[in-house]
């Protein structure tokens, strides 16, 4: 395992990265955009390529013998594996359909795994500059300041954050809407916002209590999150209540009191 | 009918109004909050209640001969008619559920109608420092600048927004989740942001295609967004397909090429 002064080398050398890149989200977020289409809701856009070169060559030139996996990367050449070696998670624009819309949830996410364990994350949106970090053991922080989950107790007074996703088929729709129907019954309102990464970060800070999410696009949504919302003392967990699996695309998050009142709720239907 | 040079008068008070509360709102959303409940989802703030009265007497001292609908005012009142006098419709905190758990999407929501019609229109978030303007006949603006709504002309490339509102019967519930569901078939993903008055000015301004919701609290929360999001060349009309009544609790609106399309699907469930 590295030192903790690695550690906050690495981030440092993160939040580098993710500033730079956010600047070229910023700059397009207002510009007319030229948008590619990965089937009928998937959309991605020049920035994310340039921002996932921006920040791998960063990342590459001063830790070259790490390993690296990046959404648009797996998406040209297939999926990586997550090994033991310290892996940099990428995803360089999350909330392309948000970005391409100018709907202001976007951010750049970056997660570094050792041993598979989500051990440095940055979460930055740009839009409303808004940069989340933590290092594990070290704590969460939102543009330096310390920040926590929320202290609910109770479901009914809880704010969840789900996705609609990207698949349309029928049965996954139907399951997305009966999950809905049936935690509307048991929470106080529902929120969409379009970034995994910033929902998860919206449960560190204490904005939301409750997420989930089934079916998202890979690890690189939800590396740098996972780690900053356990270092704000909250929880990350397979929807079903099993231990959380970076690479399953599943994934629930919650302060650490309202873990076992939602899992028993979404284990019915996840 | 008011004169062109009294509408902006009219919209400066506004403008004044509503930056003064959004000051009050501002510092409430990073401290605790002592909320009361109405009803198990419904929460009122102190906040609300200073805001309501800063705004009420803002405007009250500059055109006593006006009439005054308020959300705080109704609640305790109970309903005020809507006549063809100058009538000041003001939902001082729209988005309380938000404000009380500190996700951003909070805002000061300011209308006027006169012969029922809304003519001027202010919403403002004090969080992302965003001032939506409308005055009928003269545009629409965000922080000083035009807006327009988006170009876009298929219902499946759309960014869709509503919200789930308050009751939780089986029969509202069902209903909601099942609008949800067919909606996803035909449009891009789906946003969730807790406030009915940023709704309207994300369709305004091109960040969302289209919105509807239905059940929401009254008058209120769409007197301002109405007349804006038609200053931006949108559409506000009944889910149905037939007109917009501001007395209603139903409300869809989106850019003018979507409106047929949109309504199609809605008006099945509507």
């Amino acid at each position: 395992m590295a030192a903790t002064d690695s550690l906050e080398e690495f981030l440092a050398t993160a939040v580098d990265a993710a500033k730079r890149a956010g600047e070229i989200i910023r700059n397009g977020f207002y510009r007319t955009k030229h948008v590619e289409h990965k089937g009928q809701v998937d959309l991605v856009t020049e920035t994310d390529k340039a921002c996932e070169d921006l920040i791998f060559n960063h990342l590459k030139q001063k830790y070259p013998e790490h390993n690296f996996i990046g959404e648009e990367t797996t998406a040209a050449n297939g999926v990586t594996e997550l090994t033991d070696d310290p892996t940099w998670i990428v995803d360089p624009l999350d909330g392309t359909t948000n970005f391409v819309h100018g709907f202001p949830f976007v951010c750049v996410s970056i997660g570094l795994t050792i041993r598979q364990i989500p051990t440095v994350g940055v979460v930055y949106n740009p839009i409303m500059d808004e940069l989340f970090t933590g290092i594990l053991g070290k704590g969460a922080f939102l543009n330096g300041n310390p920040i926590k989950t929320s202290s609910q107790s109770e479901l009914v007074k809880s704010l969840l954050a789900t996705e609609v996703g990207t698949k349309r088929d029928r049965s996954t729709v139907d399951a997305t809407t009966n999950r809905v129907n049936s935690l509307l019954f048991k929470v106080r309102s529902l929120r969409m916002s379009g970034s995994c990464a910033l929902n998860l970060c919206g449960v560190a800070c204490g904005r939301l209590d409750l997420f989930y999410e089934l079916g998202f696009g890979g690890p690189w949504d939800v590396a740098g999150g996972a780690v900053i919302v356990k270092e704000a003392g909250g929880l990350v967990y397979d929807p079903s209540g099993k231990e959380f699996d970076i690479t399953s695309q599943r994934i629930a998050a919650s302060n650490s009191h309202l873990k076992y009142e939602f899992i028993e709720v979404l284990k019915k239907y996840a």
